[in-house]
């Protein structure tokens, strides 16, 4: 709480502004054992660490998943160690002195690249979103959920690596190749198809994140990074690519990650993202108080910039547009902000991404009748938002058509 | 090294594209122990860690600082607990809940306020470097000189907080307060004074970098954040500010972190770093091959924009335009790219900066000569670069005007 001081206090305060200003200062004019002005501080360390009173993680339910605590983040940067995860077959601990990467399939020369070959290729970075497919456990939550559990595997990160076209022009890519097959080297051996289109656009292989090389749950020494595309399509620990005129039709392609549509068929490869939008803050378990309130969050679309975040705060009958932190990158976490003054009563606060292309993100009961099935998790952008009790206390948003 | 293979060696690969290509892998068909789709991976975990044949460390030859690897990062962003630090009483600890604020002097109404105070009002975010105004320790290397040592005392974060606009607004700053003083809690009780116009500019009170909180040693739980400034006047672990008609000269802004002149004066308040790079790579201790070699840096400039970085592959007589990573934003490192074919001839290799203001950053020598102390380490942003021997082994540049 703020607290406004008169110029006799203050003036007072002086002759020793800790003790004046700690309410929990011993009487007698003792240096009170918080001030750390009378005492050396720690010295320098090779590596940091965090505060002690600073402890966010993600979670971790499952052996194969962890979330980004969203709730606990500012700005757009995820930090590696609280970038979601996800694996079919754990994570392999790889020596990057034997890493190889086959490239082969309908290409001049079949080539084998080591990590040093790969580095010394002219590199490009980019800061860029990664999503989980899978990432919308909201579904299953109940109105204690936060944000990192109704959509916490989406992190995001400055990405370097070498562009995929780059190694395709190298090994001679066959110009009537049309699909490759990118395979990793985990228990899973995870394999999926991408259209070549997406390697002479912005796929690139990625050796580091956030200036360092990338983490082992993120694919140490090498993954392929597609940006705006679902992140199981982004092979981790990658050892061959094999270049084809056809999908080459993987067990991760076809039984899972498909959308099952009404009229009995199912849609594959939906590997683009749809814009989405989530309130980070105020979200469950804060307490607001009335007055002002800044309502902030992420948005991001696989399809470019996002254009524009509406908030509603009053059960979707009104919207106004929210701040979006500029640079404004395209295929990226968007930091967004709106203030809004609290009056007291119960409501809803909800938040839509509208993108460049000018895909607008759809209300659950609209996105779940276009599909068969309402318990596959894929590819799942709903409107998402809090409610508000009177005490001020926030729940995650119950929807009944859910 | 890349290996090329033909059409025959691959077919037979398979059976067992791993076991083929590990040329260590043992005869007989047996799984090597290397092999990683064998076995299960390691599950998910609340906080990732480095792999372990990564090791990337600050230098720590000094309990009061410490230096970013630059040879080791790729991009722009430096990972938190790789950021240079400097401190003149050591690190304080700092719990949260106790953490006040009181913004004071020519103001309306004196205020101290809590860090969840600051949390509430509407909040920005930026990315930018931070470096150290006594960032020059490449003038007292040998040939044996990393960048990291030449110049690791800068580093990039996306860093957000409240704009100081506001809470001066908040607080009621008279206009005719033209600096306030920002005065730290840890043991050397930093303190230097800044002119209001950066207030009202672009200064913020920051308390997130890289997402998360920011770190003990930059300031935890707030610090002032100047962009474009020398890091010293980003006061951290900030406790006070006081508004004035006139600076406070403090130690910090007399005694040291002046520059002396040939005319005997010394120039105060030299806040706004002048544009600076370094090639990061090839750069010592590394060995280079002939062929193609990209080189790698980073440029910035505390007035905006970097418009471009030269690059001389021939001692200075000839420069050419390196590749800008974009997105360019101002005040910020950016990440520079140039190919250069090297013919394994000795040669050295230099980069220079210049700025949306037109600024050059210039030859020690020109530098040198305009100030009075040759051993006086603040403000300096000399061309720096590196010798190539005729084994590809690369050196520090020495200048025999230093």
């Amino acid at each position: 709480m703020k607290t406004h001081i008169s110029r006799r206090d203050w003036l007072a305060s002086t002759a020793g502004i800790v003790g004046t200003l700690a309410a929990s200062s011993p009487a007698g004019g003792q240096t009170p054992p918080t001030d750390t002005t009378k005492r050396p501080g720690a010295g320098a360390r090779p590596l940091g660490s965090r505060s002690g009173f600073e402890t966010p993680t993600r979670t971790a339910g499952s052996p194969a998943a962890s979330q980004t605590p969203l709730q606990d983040l500012h700005g757009t940067i995820t930090p590696a160690d609280l970038h979601f995860e996800r694996h079919h077959g754990g994570v392999p601990e790889i020596d990057p002195a034997n890493y190889k990467l086959l490239i082969h399939g309908m290409v001049q020369r079949p080539t084998v690249f080591t990590l040093d070959d790969l580095k010394r290729f002219p590199a490009t970075s980019g800061i860029h979103f990664l999503e989980c497919s899978g990432n919308w456990f909201g579904r299953n939550g109940g109105p204690e959920t936060t944000p990192q559990r109704v959509c916490g595997m989406t992190s995001q990160s400055e990405w370097t690596g070498v562009p995929l076209a780059t190694l395709f022009r190298e090994v001679g890519a066959d110009p009537s190749a049309t699909w490759f097959l990118a395979e990793g080297q985990d228990a899973a051996v995870m394999t999926r198809s991408v259209p070549m289109e997406k390697a002479w656009d912005d796929a690139i292989l990625a050796y580091a994140q956030n200036g360092e090389a990338i983490r082992p749950e993120q694919g140490y020494p090498v993954r392929l990074f597609l940006p705006g595309w679902e992140g199981n399509a982004s092979v981790k620990w990658l050892r061959r690519l094999e270049l084809s005129d056809r999908p080459f039709m993987t067990r991760e392609e076809t039984s899972k990650y498909t959308d099952t549509l009404p009229d009995g068929t199912a849609r594959q490869f939906s590997f683009v993202f749809d814009a989405r939008s989530i309130i980070t803050s105020p979200a469950y378990p804060e307490q607001i108080q009335p007055g002002w309130v800044e309502i902030r969050g992420i948005a991001w679309s696989g399809r470019g910039r996002i254009a524009r975040v509406e908030i509603s705060t009053d059960r979707g009958q009104s919207w106004q547009s929210a701040n979006l932190q500029g640079p404004v990158l395209p295929k990226a976490h968007v930091r967004f902000r709106h203030m809004w003054r609290w009056d007291g009563g119960e409501t809803e606060i909800v938040s839509r991404a509208v993108d460049e292309s000018g895909y607008e993100q759809p209300e659950r009961a609209l996105l779940l009748a276009a599909r068969a099935e309402r318990n596959k998790p894929y590819h799942l952008n709903p409107v998402v938002g809090w409610t508000i009790q009177r005490d001020g206390r926030v729940f995650s948003q119950q929807d009944p058509t859910i």
